[in-house]
């Protein structure tokens, strides 16, 4: 276990995890939101962050901070915290992406971690190379190559109490993420970005992102602390958190309130399209629409910001209860209703179920069946696996009815879509005390009748007769001919 | 239209409208939350709910009100504004739920709404009967007399500007409902309850919940104001509203303070099992949970009263939002996602796509699939309806890909899950702008296989082709052997 980080508690790929910062002699829960400071703007002061929403760590830019004459001074002078005037961790960014636009600088891995250290950063950030989406792969392994040494330079330099992150590049290719993963894993470096997937959010492909982080966790381990570098949306932090993210930054709430834009959970608004304020924090029931947008620029940008951290925060809060009470996946579920691109983002989720169910607990609360995605979640995969090793007798009745009277059977099973078969014994054990719509789905029958067709398959000499509620002849076909097939509504 | 009741906007069944209250010289927006105050014991003053909250409108129960007599004479002295120091609407309950507790009382329905009238009440109720569901048909039919019986009664008792309510009973019969509907639209009453929903909310029946509002709207038509009784869970709120439900009233947000229950959108959390407060209001966000578990009774009854006022008028706001911006069902999409049993109640809600599509707007943002049961919408039923109308060429290439080159085809249209095919000039018109996953869902694929199949059964003699990307067998099942199929994929 990385000495850093200690994960409490989980559910599905995501944890409350406590970060320990020694150079601020603070620990900070995980999942926790950064919010991204301008040392020269902040449209909120670093201590009402902490002091009114909670924040227990910030970010800011290290390379803003080096250009910028007289905050470079103060900063080596007094020191990052007393310049901002804040208690918690202090994270550093070195400017990959300012410099990746604005071309190279004439500096050295250990000069901008020394400088990070100097002005009293608590994690710091070497200068990686963050390549964009889709480039050709001999780009993305050439450039990953030149990260990879930077990280080995930066493990060398002594950075004393600081925390230095080691970025996981690898652009859209599943493997190179994995091996820069593996790679970044391997340092004594201490906190993992998933860089460059912003273009990717930019353009709302939250698929592919789900892809880049389930590369990327597969190379890393379970007890490395993930940050999600720039996704501040509160739409997605729970599909990144479900995914294995521990660390999200935030400058959305501040560039989007500066637009007239507002944050929800469903997505963003505009001000000027807001007839209500569909929110319940103190901005929100204390002006109206109308009252928002008659305010003086500077305030009204104001307002905005403290809105979107409102709303920022109270995800994380919902998040961080959803791990507790086992319910994470639900609350996907609901946000993945925001936008066809977040579907297609919780859909990829589901498709790296095998990758999630190492780390889901084995028991939780209930399992609610609430969408025919929720058919292909962990849970139903650690079933269908768990049927293999489950001793079945000679003759065997499936029903999602009553048991067979008589003794045609040796015994009866129930059958609950979408987890399949199981004996009656397990009826009270997660995930089978799950609770099903009566309105069920094909999908939940399509997952019920795998298992089926799984437990018929490991177990080829059993007589094995499934006794279902008018299944439709396409999920029938699921199940092997072996198996023989009552229709329980047909008599 | 009725004279008290105005439609501003629609969306769905569910719509903003405007009930004008004369005796309280009030409009009240809905869809509206009247709060239940039980003049005994509030838990937060009417006061605060009308300058804290928003609150425009309140609802009281006249039974206890009777029955209390210090209350009772100071409500005939000062009135019922004067005693509860409320500036809205008041709304009282006649108590037939106490009635059908405790037994039949003695009072005529002229008394009971005179005395509602003498207190000053703006929208009185009568005694009808709470008919509870499942029960054998005769009972159902026989109580449902008896409350028109009153209903009719009451019509001609004068009670000046005081509004009058006519609930609408009939168990779980959707016809009964139906009549029940149509009997009280009849008559010169004003606002319409469905009542005896209760039991089917605390049983989680949404789904037989949405099938007793929907036959009851059937009758009642669409001017009618329409108050789901007893309805306090913000969970369901937007489900009832798309369901054509204007008036909620909450005894919930207080009962639950009681037992330390907290609400959310996502159901009801027990205050013990909290680690966080998932929540932006100023209770959550000035308290943690240890705060308010070591608060004296009332004060912390107090605390969660509030917490849940906050949720529920903000999810109120949420949903007139939702309204204007022509997304409710996206909002019930998420929603459904609480609970398998809110499931089922969006399920069913789409049993009645048909009746939802006749207020549904011809056009409106943009279209989001975020499910498989999005296929089933009113704008997908419009659209394969629309499908009739439209003139076909004598041969027509219908394709998820390029127009077909050459002269093969007199045309080629379009073809996009869930709609199935339109002609290229449709495709920036609503709802056929859709935004959809890349990742589809069979439901999809199934829905524009039946816009295929529509398209073909009216044109017996046009030519069709379809050229789909890789579409299921089962899917392809449901296009007539007429269409011949072209898979994009397999070239
Ligand atoms: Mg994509
Ligand atoms: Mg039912
Ligand atoms: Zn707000
Ligand atoms: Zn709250």
């Amino acid at each position: 276990m990385r000495e850093c980080f200690e994960l409490r508690d989980t559910d599905a790929g995501g944890r409350i995890g406590e970060l320990t910062v020694p150079r601020a002699d603070v620990t900070v829960e995980t999942p926790a939101l950064l919010p991204v400071i301008n040392p020269n703007l902040d449209t909120i002061a670093p201590r009402r962050l902490a002091d009114e929403f909670g924040a227990e760590i910030l970010i800011t830019n290290s390379y803003i901070i080096h250009g910028t004459d007289d905050v470079r001074e103060r900063a080596l002078e007094d020191g990052l915290h007393e310049l901002l005037d804040f208690p918690g961790a202090i994270m550093t960014d070195s400017g990959s992406f300012q410099l990746s636009e604005y071309g190279d600088i004439d500096v050295t891995t250990e000069e901008i971690l020394e400088f990070q250290h100097e002005i009293g950063s608590d994690i710091a950030t070497p200068v990686d190379i963050p390549t964009p989406p889709d480039v050709p792969r001999e780009r993305a392994e050439a450039e990953l190559e030149t990260t990879q040494e930077r990280l080995e330079i930066a493990e060398g330099v002594d950075t004393g109490e600081m925390l230095v992150s080691a970025p996981v590049q690898g652009s859209t290719y599943p493997d190179l993420r994995e091996a820069a993963g593996r790679h970044a894993d391997g340092t004594d470096l201490d906190v993992f970005p998933v860089g460059a997937v912003v273009p990717l959010m930019n353009d709302y492909r939250y698929d592919d992102m789900v892809d880049a982080v389930a590369a990327a966790k597969r190379g890393l381990g379970a007890d490395a602390p993930v940050h999600l570098f720039g996704a501040g949306h509160p739409m997605m932090f729970a599909l990144g958190v479900a995914m294995g993210c521990d660390l999200f930054d935030s400058a959305a709430y501040a560039l989007y309130a500066r637009d007239d834009r507002y944050l929800t959970v469903r997505g963003t608004r505009l001000l000027e399209d807001l007839e209500y304020l569909p929110c319940s924090c103190s901005v929100c029931t204390g002006h109206s629409p109308d009252d928002l947008r008659a305010l003086p620029d500077d305030e009204r940008e104001e307002e905005l910001a403290a809105h979107n951290l409102h709303v920022t925060f109270a995800e994380i809060r919902r998040i961080k209860q959803a791990i507790r009470a086992g319910n994470l996946l639900e609350l996907v579920e609901q946000r993945a209703r925001s936008h066809p691109t977040m579907l297609d983002g919780y859909r990829a989720l589901l498709d790296h179920a095998d990758q999630l169910e190492r780390s889901d607990p084995v028991s939780k609360g209930a399992f609610f069946h609430v969408s025919s995605e929720s058919a292909r979640r962990p849970e139903v995969v650690r079933h269908h696996r768990r049927l293999e090793r489950l001793s079945v007798p000679d003759s065997l009745f499936l029903t999602e009815g009553q048991p067979a009277r008589g003794d045609e059977f040796d015994d009866s099973w129930r059958v609950e879509p979408p987890f399949g078969p199981f004996p009656r014994a397990l009826s009270r054990s997660y995930p089978l005390t799950a609770e099903v719509p009566e309105r069920t789905d094909r999908a939940a029958l399509s997952a019920a009748a795998d298992g089926v067709a799984r437990l018929a398959e490991v177990n080829p000499d059993a007589d094995l007769a499934l006794g279902h509620r008018g299944w439709p002849a396409g999920v029938l076909e699921r199940v092997p001919e072996s198996v023989e097939l009552i229709d329980l509504t047909s008599d």
